[in-house]
């Protein structure tokens, strides 16, 4: 039964390996350092070792305080083991956060999304603060460090935005930037620089792929773009890791899941200097690249290491202007470029230009969501079968995988249920995981890398009876993942906007998530990618909801921004969701949907079928196009109120034994 | 027949002195610089000598370029008419715009707002800039003024912003702070300074109305939060007109409308400076802020124009620290305090203190609402009488003031029919008044200043048949206010939340507007207040919409923000809408409005009619009671379908005979 399926495979590794371990009981999960001596849950870390050391690296420099971000030098969010320098200080391994360390004292910033996850991370060395801005670390700073006494921190993991802590200067406690970073200096086993070798994308991706034109067409596009700005840059500065990847259609792999690798370019009108581990650059690629020529279109290979030092020299020139992105410059290279010789907008013209996708992109895009849809279909209903049966199950990943441009994961799978899933990026371990069971949701986040686009998609679902409570959080985060979907909007809204759509229904019953409302998704790239604003064609990534402690509830769908015929008006857009998987009819309570949101759900379903429908047959799935089928059957509506056909209730599965699942 | 109506009175002279001239076509009403010679309506100023005068003084100073915004040096939203620099030079009198002159151009930047307005007023010398941006002036700029040159400013005039010009400084064309204003230099008939004197609140308002404590009390409350700031400011620096005037319960009249006057207040733990024009102080003034004694609670007078002297004065003390708040202080105040003896905000502790309201200040402003909405119901029904029947009417307004806590409008009243209407801000003039049809719409938005409150409605309304468009667009910005008016949403929202509820319903068939969703608004005080997020009790104005040439829509209404119980949360909160005057049925189409939509306004009209009734009957006005009745009878709902009954249509009045008001 072969299937375009690497992320069944993805997803069933992260379904299983998430339950192999019983029941923890919830109430012990978390740390409770009030208790003496302190409860520590098995999933905490002794960190006393390395910040004791780290107190001493401080004392050698005279330091107060230390702050470790969670980025790397180009701010990325998806990062590295080797960058993760918070989590080895503190344990923690949530995807934000920010760590300070004084001689006396440890605190951890991170917002609502990680507090369960710090408090069963972390040991007692550490505080958590949960007010994530700027000034809240700030005034933890002012209280604990005395006056008159520095706070160092590594310039490279700090963006611009350090400037808003100049409050801290007029208060009388300086800020030290230490270039060398002293998280590194006690890290032992911290894991060397990837040796593997960079790839570019090959030739036939390039000729059937639009989002690759040839490199030297890209920079072409982009020294037009230098030359037409009315300040009159000299040189770009690319510091984003999917700046410089997409420029040379090189790919690596030193950050899990995201097809990046460490580097900068320095782009002049003539010149093209790449900055990496040269060592990684094979004699092909020196050939692709024209690496031992000169002209204006030959790429000069320099160390990674060096690039503050080209950028030094450079801007000492005459007549020179550097243009850089503030939203990812980190503080290293900013401030040595001096104010007359800056020039700044919030995302360089590289990221401006990478995030539009044209008309062939948009379509091949939408193919590999259909054949995605395929084999999320395929894991939940076999997951709806095997978990009411209660039995141990073994199986064989390998008839899954197929080679329809798969390119394995986009990130990490969050495959979560019961408390698990309150945590909005859980990871399945030893001690956390659960065995799947008909009393508990399950929340399954998870996403690929095709050559023709990237996925991203959440559903929870439930295969018992929920409460409901549960159903109407579900049915209301569902609602505003409807309001969004059907909105109209002018070009260039912000994403902002969209914030009290997703929200709204949830607000109205005083439920709230603590996260940002989406997010631009790239095409075989980084399935975050930044968007300001909404354009088309941007491709935009909906909501979730997920509620402490108790339960998970997400559903996220990727959307194309189209344009949309309005009555009296030019310049509108809409969002057209290209992730084709139906959500669980048991959660949705239709009583609370508008006429007009069961209308959408009524229209999507339709899309569904239309589109998935085909590809099953295809494949020869009939069992699975069945299911699809009974999951996408069209709700009623009379009146304003509405009712679910009852032949669409049939399939609910009330088993409530256990299931066991064995990689 | 004695009515609390100074507001009615307000509104008459608006609507009657916009109406005195015959019709205007349309067509002629905006220059065209493209004809030879260019086409110049009568309302267009020449601008041509202040011009002339304004680059021969730029010459003295050998300055390429200068920058004149529309405001003062406290960044007022509303400014005296000696501010009003940018209309002297460039004949455009809209509340928001920045001009720009060099030796051979000019150009003025103002928002979709105004275009109309800056295209009737301005004549040929100048250029109309639509792209509002600091980037598009700062490329103008940069195409304008070649490299090396200089670029004026008067530092009074910026805000701190003005550090977002920097990457002109990398263009290599400076900027020059000018302390003294080049504008000023060639204004011969501006106005001079008020000389009335500056009044207190009395006695009895500061017992009656809470928000009048003693001046004395406000300080140390002021001060507390001094004291307990964590970044140990030593001093506080208030910049914005209503913050010295809420200090220290003092009222002026410099700014119409806006009970404010110059002034500045620079408040140490010990010490309270007080910048103003100090001859317009009395001696009981004096007395009543100590002016001549030594203690912790005495007022110092300084004359206004040393306040910049005093803070350098001040910060060339070792260890003092000024805090300032950033969204309002002027760059010339600014650039002398050095880094490290600043402290920022965005609002400083006063406008935040100022921003909430307790339980009866709320009580007496739903009050204040009330008498408010019997004056312009009194207003809709003489105008819903006379315009139809073509009469041209005198009215003497003396029977419509009398005292109930009265005290003057507090904007200038828009009263605007057909095109005019399509003026965000328009206000009559000889040119440009238009009379009232039964064939165009009517706008009034207006407002007073009462002792226990200030109000700001506005209502369009259609005194004869209106086109289906009209209709629909009426009917979705009323789905905008509405859909404001029912939302739910966790304590500390932010206002850019409501910006998707009050544009969706537009959005969807292609209709938008160009300025922001609502704003604060004070009590006794300023109309417009500052209000960065929603808390209880704060106080928010609801949207509007127009459009450009051919009538315009707005519905404005306060609301007070209260707390609201939901099923699962808390402090959530929601908007209790305190404007009580209902909307032209004419114009409203019920097909469009949703089921929670026309629950809303039913529930609203029962609301008016609890409320505004007994004020009618007080006031003994039956026929008013029997409008006020007709105008908030019940929308009937069948299904997700809904008509309207047809009793309610009875009311329409469909004369279309002319109107004729002398003043």
């Amino acid at each position: 039964m072969p299937s375009c399926g690497w992320l069944l495979l993805a997803l069933f590794v992260a379904a299983l390996t998430g339950n192999t371990i019983g029941v923890v009981a919830y109430e012990q999960t978390e740390r409770n350092c009030s208790l003496s001596p302190p409860y520590l849950p098995s999933t905490a870390v002794n960190t006393t070792l390395q910040l004791k050391k780290l107190q001493e690296q401080m004392l050698l420099l005279n330091i107060s305080a230390y702050i470790i971000p969670g980025t790397d030098a180009h701010l990325s969010e998806y990062i590295a083991p080797r960058d993760a320098r918070m989590a080895f200080m503190t344990g923690f391994t949530g995807s934000a956060g920010t760590a300070v360390v004084t001689q006396t004292k440890a605190a951890l910033w991170t917002d609502s999304r990680y507090w369960v996850q710090a408090e069963r991370q972390m040991d007692c060395n550490w505080e958590l603060e949960k007010d994530v801005s700027i000034s809240s670390i700030a005034e933890w700073l002012i209280s604990e460090v005395p006056s008159g006494d520095e706070i160092g921190f590594d310039p490279f993991l700090f963006s611009l935005m350090c400037n808003h802590l100049i409050n801290l200067e007029s208060s009388n406690r300086s800020l030290k930037s230490v270039p060398v970073n002293l998280v590194d200096q006690v890290w032992k086993d911290r894991e060397p620089i990837s040796s593997h070798n960079l790839t570019r994308l090959p030739d036939r991706v390039i000729r059937e792929f639009p989002y690759c034109l040839p490199w030297q067409k890209k920079v072409m596009q982009i020294r037009d773009q230098i030359r037409d700005n009315p300040y009159e840059p000299t040189a770009l500065l690319l510091s984003a890791l999917d700046e410089t990847a997409w420029l040379f259609n090189l790919r690596g792999n030193d950050i899990p899941y995201n097809p990046f690798f460490y580097s900068y370019t320095l782009l002049t009108m003539d010149e093209i200097w790449l900055f990496l581990h040269t060592d990684r650059m094979t004699d092909e690629l020196r050939v692709y690249l024209n690496a031992s020529c000169n002209g204006s279109l030959c790429v000069q290979l320099k160390s990674y290491d060096t690039v503050r030092d080209y950028l030094k020299k450079y801007v000492a020139q005459p007549r020179v202007k550097v243009w850089i992105g503030t939203e990812y410059t980190n503080y290293a290279l900013y401030e040595i470029i001096t104010p007359e010789k800056l020039m700044t907008s919030s995302y360089s013209p590289v990221l401006t230009t990478k995030a539009v996708k044209d008309d062939t992109e948009q379509r091949i895009l939408r193919d590999a969501h259909v054949r995605d849809a395929v084999a999320v279909i395929q894991l939940l209903m076999w997951l709806e079968k095997a978990v009411p049966e209660g039995k141990e199950t073994e199986l064989t990943a390998a008839d899954y995988v197929n080679k329809c441009h798969s390119r394995g994961p986009s990130f990490e799978t969050i495959s979560a249920s019961g408390p698990n899933a309150a945590l909005a990026h859980y990871s399945p371990s030893e001690e956390s995981s659960r065995r799947l069971t008909v009393d508990e949701m399950y929340l399954v986040d998870s996403g690929g890398q095709y050559l023709d686009g990237t996925t991203d998609i959440t559903r929870t679902v439930h295969w018992g009876t929920p409460t409901a409570m549960q159903k109407e959080a579900f049915t209301r985060v569902l609602m505003g993942n409807i309001e969004i979907s059907r909105t109209i909007f002018p070009s260039g809204t912000r994403g902002v906007n969209m914030e009290m759509l997703g929200r709204r229904a949830l607000w109205e019953v005083g439920l709230n998530y603590g996260h940002g409302t989406g997010h631009g998704v790239g095409n075989y790239f980084g399935v975050h990618e930044c968007m300001p604003s909404f354009y088309f064609p941007h491709i935009f990534q909906k909501p979730g909801y997920y509620k402490e402690n108790d339960f998970g509830i997400r559903i996220e769908d990727v959307a194309v921004i189209v344009p949309v015929h309005t009555k009296y008006g030019h310049n509108y857009l809409t969002f057209d969701t290209v992730s084709l998987v139906p959500y669980d009819r048991k959660l949705i309570d239709t009583s609370l949907l508008s006429s007009e949101q069961l209308h959408w759900l009524n229209k999507y379903y339709e899309t569904i079928r239309r589109l998935v429908g085909p590809e099953l047959d295809k494949q020869g799935l009939h069992e699975e196009k069945d299911w699809m089928l009974k999951h996408t059957e069209s709700f009623m509506m009379s009146g304003s109120s509405v009712s679910v056909c009852s032949s669409s209730l049939t399939f609910i599965a009330l088993a409530v034994a256990l299931l066991h699942n064995i990689i």
